[in-house]
């Protein structure tokens, strides 16, 4: 089928690429709890120079570096990659088949956390460039920047001030989002937005101990009143009763529906196997929220805000029986938004919710603010895009006007103007931020290959 | 002040006693997670042996033995000794000052896991009997026997079995139950009943694993389906909502109310400490649960039923931000009931209450039950205690007709027909079951006096 002696190359260099990959993944990075994070950029850094990129770690202010690389190209034209080098913490651990830091290959998947989300991506992104240059002399058709940041699970809090100060740096045509992925009826997905986040810590206490819970005929318990605050939150039928919540909610636009409807329309020409996924269970439900299908589904996951419950901790979670009353109960939240809802704003009405309802005993912490984009899906980044992953997977692009995850997408369009698309090598199941997180090597290898051919197409 | 030559003796050897205290709260022996059962069931058998008391292991039917003793005395009456020798769990590890199975003194309180709930007043009472029979050639006034089980913190899942199966052995004419406390104005506190306990584990599921939370808003979460289902069990005025989960309480009787009286006039008396105990705060709270003050507080304490959460357990509760979509929610709760609730009834009540609220996707795991007893204050061996008290503490006991809490008195109740007095070496701060938990020496120092004085009263 006439391939690319680039693409031969990346067959024949396989194992070589791989073993990079691996190596990312045995480096654990977790940013929140500040685990193996110099080593990390390090490797990222080294990585990039190995292949003829120049790089150099940027220090941010009280923050993780930023692992940058940058290489001129023929053309005035300039593509800026966001990838990040932090993962999320892998619990719950005993959920892993193998170790999450060990990049064990079964089935030929490799398992590691990070290796979808979002070190495969990252590798996969340099070893196309640093291929290309290889095997043309060192020449690219296009200018490449990397930013490659170490704070993305925890919220990104120094990107803004980093773009913000060099801007200069990082002016580019177009970026390339850090993730995308393959879907169960086999064509590369892409989106072009993300949601916004608000993620809080609610906090109440009662007695300044756990107290036997013979005292509970007369001692506050501070589970009771976090329950009690949350049911005025969210009721059964999910509708979010923080008053104003969904003010600033923008419907879809007839555009947005429109690639909805095309999305469905394959779907179900492709075997209905979108449908199948749920009631067959790969994620082990009957059904989802709502008993939506279809189009109904898919709408909601892109356009309507969530509050979620991340994690719920009071008293005592050991094995058997302990009769405690909590002297503390803590929630962690995250409210997912969509344009043109603000991060703050939304604070500021859980806050003002939480005293009107009485619980203002309860402690609001916010822990991570990034705003909702959506990028125009009419921009020629986009076409290249199509056009690079018809040719790769020789199958259409899915492409979403947004996605239900989140990221610090906000200030490259603030700061940059830089209209996003988002392509990776994750799939379906990939499992980002649960245990045996893991991605398809056949992905990685045809990922590999998108990235350069999007560098020829752009 | 004429003391008698056993209290002299208790004085002067005194530190002996604490040594074998220490060596009991050393031996760890939680029952929840079968550590050091086997070794602290050896020490207590060697520590009545060693007191002249014959004592041996009984295996019950697949649970920890029982600790029997027993030692004949001069008159045909007997007193039956109720103690347990396992502990609870000590978490949470961080807030304990010194190692939980250290024993450490400070400022003449000893601190330890179990120190007060109950291997102090197990110690004590064997002390006290063995003092008796070596000051007074091996005789004593009652025959007197010792029950010390090793599962009272997980519920006494073999005890009921063991009183049926034993009940010849056991018989006797009063019982001292396992515990009681002196109370903030130094008089020892005296109950004469228990609430029972439901204990129940409630667990939802949703997807098999954890996942990214992105995908809220199609997936079910099964930490908002506790939530709102443990918010239709109990409301913000502390109302249990299950229906007919009041039916069976009885009110408490004027003599009962007659006693609460006395003990408030008592407290009042006494210089409101009580009243100061709650504003000034040493467990850290502005005020008791529904703002409830004097008689009314007391009142709630011995005679509602209430229901708790002990603890709640759902996705991440580790530092820091994890955008997680939980798979699985738990909740560990205990009812305490009053006469005449009974625990299986009410976990009945509770199973048709979820199911008819829709929430028949949680599973509801029964733990523990027990049922609530009181018996009478009327007679003698509440005399005698009462007497043996002023004795000692040179103070009139204050006499509960119950208590806050739970305990398996039931079976003693109905296979022994026991009356049954509580007293023992605890105080108001002891902390049981939270960590730092204490008993101050001098208290136990009196409680072996009390002991011993309440056999030569009986």
């Amino acid at each position: 089928m006439g391939q690319k002696p680039e693409f031969q190359y990346v067959d024949e260099h396989f194992d070589e690429f791989v073993s990079e990959l691996r190596a990312a993944v045995r480096q654990p990075s977790i940013a929140a709890q500040n685990v193996g994070m110099v080593e990390a950029a390090e490797y990222f850094t080294g990585l990039l120079e190995r292949y003829g990129i120049h790089a150099r770690s940027i220090a941010t202010d009280g923050g993780y570096p930023v692992v940058y690389g940058e290489i001129k190209g023929d053309s005035d034209r300039t593509v800026l990659f966001y990838d990040h080098y932090d993962v999320q913490p892998p619990d719950p651990l005993n959920e892993w088949v193998s170790d999450p830091f060990a990049g064990e290959v079964r089935d030929g998947k490799m398992y590691a956390r990070g290796v979808s989300d979002n070190k495969g991506n990252a590798c996969a992104r340099i070893q196309a460039v640093g291929t290309l240059l290889r095997l043309r002399g060192g020449r690219l058709p296009v200018t490449v920047k990397f930013l490659i940041e170490g704070e993305e699970e925890i919220g990104s809090p120094h990107l803004e001030g980093f773009i913000r100060d060099h801007a200069d740096l990082l002016r580019a045509d177009c970026g390339v989002w850090e993730s995308g992925y393959i879907g169960a009826d086999g064509r590369p997905g892409m989106y072009l937005g993300v949601k916004g986040i608000l993620y809080v810590e609610l906090e109440a206490r009662g007695a300044e101990r756990d107290m036997h819970s013979a005292a509970a005929a007369n001692v506050p318990n501070p589970a009771w009143r976090l329950i009690w605050a949350l049911s005025t939150i969210k009721n059964e039928a999910e509708e979010i009763l923080i008053p104003g919540f969904y003010d600033a909610v923008r419907p879809p636009t007839e555009r947005e529906m429109e690639l909805l409807r095309a999305e469905e329309a394959a779907r179900e020409a492709a075997s209905s196997q979108r449908e199948r996924q749920w009631r067959g269970g790969n994620i082990g439900i009957h059904s989802p929220l709502l008993e939506l299908r279809g189009l109904e589904l898919r709408k909601r996951a892109l356009f309507s805000p969530t509050a979620n419950v991340c994690g719920f901790r009071s008293g005592y979670i050991g094995e058997g029986q302990k009769t405690v009353l909590p002297s503390k109960a803590l929630v962690k939240m995250d409210f997912r938004l969509v344009p043109d809802q603000d991060p703050a704003d939304i604070l500021q009405k859980l806050q003002a919710h939480l005293r009107a309802k009485g619980f203002d005993d309860i402690a609001v912490r916010p822990v991570t603010m990034d705003h909702p984009v959506k990028t125009s899906a009419d921009h020629p980044v986009v076409k290249a895009a199509q056009e690079a992953a018809l040719a790769v997977y020789g199958l259409p692009a899915s492409v979403a006007p947004t996605q239900g995850g989140s990221g610090p997408m906000y200030p490259f369009t603030k700061y940059l103007d830089l209209p996003m698309v988002a392509f990776g090598v994750g799939y379906w199941a990939s499992g980002n931020h649960g245990p045996n997180e893991n991605i398809r090597l056949d992905d990685y290898r045809q990922g590999i290959k998108m990235a350069m051919e999007f560098l020829d197409r752009v």
